[in-house]
């Protein structure tokens, strides 16, 4: 008798099926090229120099302008979501992220993740995986890495509990620990064509800064955007796949949309180097005007020419005031949509 | 005295401008490059990785990931809109389409239809027209052909009936007059990158399989992707050209939302290389959820290394059950918008 | 203490910031390539051949198809916004627009505009700014340059009014100025496959051309568009930028879709070369279907082998009848949404 219905469609992984060591090769290589280049142009207000310009970044000792380093984050995080997410019931948070190559067009990124931690839930329901993934290109080099935790279903709600396994993850990642590209010099820096005149050494720690801009986002893009990052969750995509039909906004269209407003005002902050935590506070949905604002976290120098670390929280608002991030319980304002935490470099 | 209006514009051919032998060279030919392959990333959930990475295509023997079969597909049937079915009423069928070569970066597409049939509806104010479209490269050589038929009003209900000529088609392609692209191998196929361990001796005639997934289309979507063929049927863009202010999605849409997501179950069913028939049972508009499953109609062996082919009959519904198709009247159930029976590569 | 707020974002220069002579040097070039012309040909029904095929555009003299024209116009005039008119009360015209070199895949391009002429307003809390702006490739080669006018908030009502000057500018660009590109040649043009008949022989002046199609335009599509050319004028994105919760369609928008529309009836009118003038008669929204019609201004020989010129008045609608532009007032119907003057090359 012939086989009928889903016998041989992806169920997802359920919580039992992760164990401390595994590790997961994830599916579908990904060549990137100008066509995503321009895309990620197209669907967000990306202005930075480095990635907009090839000659601005052979003015800074890169071959020619990288994929944005957001874009590589996403096509490596969405080989992921059909072995890590795909019955995940909450997103929890990301930490330890750090890009060690950029990906310039032509490259073919593939995706590995090893499990190294679970946690069982006391409801007995679900527990936590912890997965570092790096995503890799054609020479097998690392290009990025970054660990992720989900609360993910149990298939079996009588299937025994695990040993609990947390991994002792950085909060930040050490300013010696971030990794600058090869040749990046920013000793010949060109400020006017750049957009801003603000150098690393005229932020201080503490100082916060209003984008300003806004974004009210489409259906249509954030699918478009999701897609084009091979990220399969049903409900970015289907109407019918959530109790109150709308689609959920794949969280990491925020992250891009937040980042690319930010140029006004941290336009010099070209490069991110490191990704040291990340929430998403509320869900985002279509219609939504995302805005943005940052505060300056930390500052390091670097060994690299004229080239500086500074790290920022980001935070993309639905709206309200700026600068409002919890309330006085703690927990995020109904407005905030994202806080992120991340390295970036900057010219001294 | 200046001319005025529409002296210069296409007003499309009507049923009495066909007439069998007729050779119509199509307008505009098309480069496609690395911007149509991440637009096809973009626009559908496509996944099958020798389209996706280039590194995976030299794996299998190919000099780097072609464009999507059914991008190819839509191009060539693109430039043959204002010539055959400006005027049309229907779209009636699809039959003997065949891939011939993979079309690649930097290939330029041009149309060559001939007329092969024409048949004078008993009403007398439309008739049936078939053409073999046959699309070229910049070398001359076919990548593709495929015979189409539509219905067509008349200009003059007058003019007389020209003599009918049914062409004599095969239902289905014969496997052995499929062709396997130069240097395909599947010896060596990377299942675990492809993402499904499903090959070729796993699927037999009868199964059907659940695709799961559901896609809530969205009007800028589809007319990106119709725009991008160059299609410039009117009804897909204008909410004016049709009285109930809809606009209907193009076919072809459908035909690649529903490939696409035919990738969780037949994610190794790679290449496409015939299109026995294809019908358009409902019209598809924005805001519905595309479902597709799929049921293996046949399998034949290739004498490529490793490659086999299977047929395949792919059904996208709005809803509904799967496995539903039509009613005990034989007509397609109105959830049905899509039955189309093709023939594609597998690792066996 | 920390800085807090609104010090590094930019607030746009207001009119008492211009002055005769200034130079200004606009900030992120960018780099195009095959991703846009991609993009170009999904977000508009763009089909001239030139532009479309790179075969067809070396069977014309040149290496390869160059990026669209008005694609170049926008690049180069999206880089001026956040200089020249974030505080713009309104965009009042265009004139001396010049294509001078295409722009290939690969080419960075960056934009530099000189103030030419001030004049404020007799209320004293605006005032008219003139500018001529010029895009340049990587090699410092001029690529087109124009001039704009738009009407420019004062920051302070006190501020004393500057001598005014009012450049004199061409109402028409004589056709002994026009640029035809070096190379081009029209003697074996393809008429077929460029997908009309008509040569510039063929269109007498005072001619006029209803393009009969339409297209109803999306939010997601002219964002999308408008942020690939990075110009990041808030009415175009953000819902609550305007009174009425609109966002403004960016008029270049408008200008790429009448230009594409136009391909049916001006197919062969390949290449602008010229912009003599333009008005954006009156807003366009999403929702609106743009149509559009032509005529036929003036008509010139060029040096060029085989090719002409072609002086065109390009009209887009949101309906209303064609041919029809201004009521009995003198003002624009309230159906024009563009009035654009522009020189185009045709085969002879």
């Amino acid at each position: 008798m012939a086989h009928t219905g889903q016998a041989k469609t992806n169920p997802g992984r359920f919580f039992e099926d992760y164990a401390v060591g595994d590790v997961i090769h994830h599916a579908v290589p990904r060549t990137v090229g100008s066509g995503e280049r321009a895309l990620y142009h197209a669907l967000y207000p990306a202005r930075h120099a480095l990635y907009s310009s090839d000659e601005f970044a052979r003015g800074c000792g890169l071959p020619t302008a990288p994929l944005d380093d957001l874009a590589a984050f996403h096509v490596v995080f969405g080989k992921t979501v059909p072995d890590v997410s795909l019955n995940a019931l909450a997103n929890l948070g990301y930490g330890e992220g750090r890009w060690l190559k950029p990906v310039y067009a032509g490259d073919t990124l593939r995706s590995v993740s090893e499990v190294i931690g679970v946690k069982q839930n006391s409801n007995g329901k679900s527990g936590v995986v912890y997965v570092r993934t790096r995503g890799l290109n054609q020479r097998d080099e690392t290009v990025m890495e970054y660990v992720r935790w989900v609360m993910v279903r149990k298939r079996d709600f009588d299937a025994p509990a695990p040993e609990t396994v947390i991994p002792a993850l950085n909060k930040v990642i050490p300013a010696d620990q971030l990794v600058v590209p090869e040749g990046l010099d920013f000793s010949n820096y060109d400020f006017t064509l750049a957009g801003e005149p603000h150098r690393w050494g005229d932020y201080e720690v503490g100082e916060t800064i209003d984008h300003v801009d806004g974004v009210t986002v489409e259906e249509a893009e954030h699918m478009m955007a999701t897609r084009m990052w091979q990220n399969t969750a049903k409900v970015h995509f289907d109407t019918t796949a959530r109790p109150d039909g709308t689609r959920l906004i794949y969280g990491g269209h925020v992250i891009s949309m937040a980042r690319t407003l930010s140029f006004n005002g941290l336009a010099n902050a070209q490069m991110i180097v490191g990704l040291n935590g990340g929430a998403h506070a509320n869900p985002c949905l279509s219609g939504m005007t995302i805005r943005a604002w940052s505060e300056v976290l930390d500052k390091a120098e670097t060994a690299a020419p004229g080239v500086g670390a500074i790290r920022l929280r980001l935070v993309a608002t639905r709206g309200g005031e700026p600068f409002q991030l919890k309330g006085e319980d703690g927990k995020y304002l109904p407005d905030v949509l994202l806080d992120l935490d991340y390295w970036a470099l900057m010219p001294v």
